[in-house]
């Protein structure tokens, strides 16, 4: 018996649409954003998927995505479970800045690191500076495990336990959970699921608004390596044009 | 140390502004409907009341109220909990109905009953006529648990475990939780915690979109009875015109 899994990156965000790096900051959708969250709806219910339960980060273009997506399919009233482990990657000191300034004062090697590597976490932000610091929605998380920088490896053993505790007890039970996430939280979760080496998860991107299917086996193996996007052409037309980013 | 409690009927429906018995049937809001969640969020907003948690009913009215109202707060990364146990009153027979048209070949005494008193149900469905027959949502519910009708009473009896085993927990430990749900669900609600008599529910309105707050003390009875409106003079006003429907 297969398990289905659907991922979803939410639709472009005002951040996106700017060029910053986001990271932990909360931005809304721009109107583009939202309108690829209904789409994103529209070829779920086409495809006849009918997820059971929806799984989002605490940032609202997340949340938003979700909802909108829910309201197409018919399904707002399915079960909702939001935390901080699927939130996009901390970014440290670059959080807020323009990408392109960041690249114009920073060699080609060092940039690309921050930006995709696997091990390479950007440079550590102020404790202080930068959310989440005071914000209400991580008063629960104790002081030692908010980050000040993430690299791709850290989002992935942040990211684990609500995939192990979470996610996995449902596919087990038979129900389809659907996880509507960030570009990075995304990435480690699909490298994880593909067994996917350092070098590979760095040329994997995941673009905004296509759904993504997972048949996942006995052993949670994907039957088809990569999953199954939706609107496959689109897919992979966006996701080049993040990797050209 | 006394507990925080919101209660928040729905903005108006389709139904509402078309005079019909509602019920189980899932409707959603009118463009005033949306304004009033909006505006409950900013009246909560200035209140300086912050909501840890949310609890609707498995009704699009309640959850599209519940995103708008959160969204307005800044809080929309707080934890979500739908269950039909906060639906509406199932209205039986009548779900669907036109009220002008029930009342006008009804007597008065048995319309009002129908409607306003705390034992008497309406009639009963047909199984296999109405909502939520079919309906994935109510998927887990036991066929025997599925109501053919309810009166007030029926209401209390199947609203009360999620008032016990989930609201009143989250009190218990310094959390404000949120209920936005129905206008016959939340009758059932404020009349267990005020204790009211049968002969009192039947003169209680609660108007759609204002924010109704309870302090409860260390035995769970309200600091000031009936609560405290953030805008009481509105609320009442509302309350009226329901009662007169």
């Amino acid at each position: 018996m297969t398990a289905t899994l659907v991922l979803l990156r939410h639709g472009e965000s005002t951040a996106n649409a700017d060029g910053l790096f986001t990271g932990w900051t909360d931005v809304p959708l721009t109107p583009r954003g939202q309108e690829q969250a209904l789409a994103a709806g529209q070829l779920l219910r086409a495809s006849g998927l009918r997820p059971d339960s929806v799984h989002t980060s605490v940032l609202r273009r997340t949340i938003t995505t979700a909802d909108l997506v829910l309201s197409v399919l018919g399904r707002d009233w399915i079960e909702v479970h939001r935390t901080w482990r699927l939130n996009e990657r901390h970014y440290g000191a670059l959080t807020g800045l323009n990408k392109k300034e960041v690249r114009a004062r920073t060699d080609e090697a060092t940039y690309r690191a921050w930006r995709r590597s696997w091990a390479t976490p950007p440079p550590a932000a102020h404790p202080g500076d930068l959310p989440p610091w005071n914000d209400p929605r991580y008063a629960g998380l104790p002081p030692d495990a908010w980050p000040l920088t993430e690299s791709l490896r850290d989002v992935t053993a942040r990211l684990l336990p609500c995939w192990n505790d979470r996610v996995v007890p449902e596919l087990l039970a038979g129900r389809v959970p659907m996880v509507i996430a960030h570009g990075n939280s995304l990435r480690a979760l699909v490298a994880h699921l593909d067994r996917l080496r350092p070098d590979e998860v760095e040329n994997l991107n995941i673009p905004t608004g296509q759904p993504l299917v997972y048949e996942l086996d006995d052993f949670f193996a994907p039957v088809r390596p990569g999953g199954r996007y939706l609107d496959p052409e689109t897919a992979a037309d966006e996701a080049s044009a993040v990797g050209r980013q």
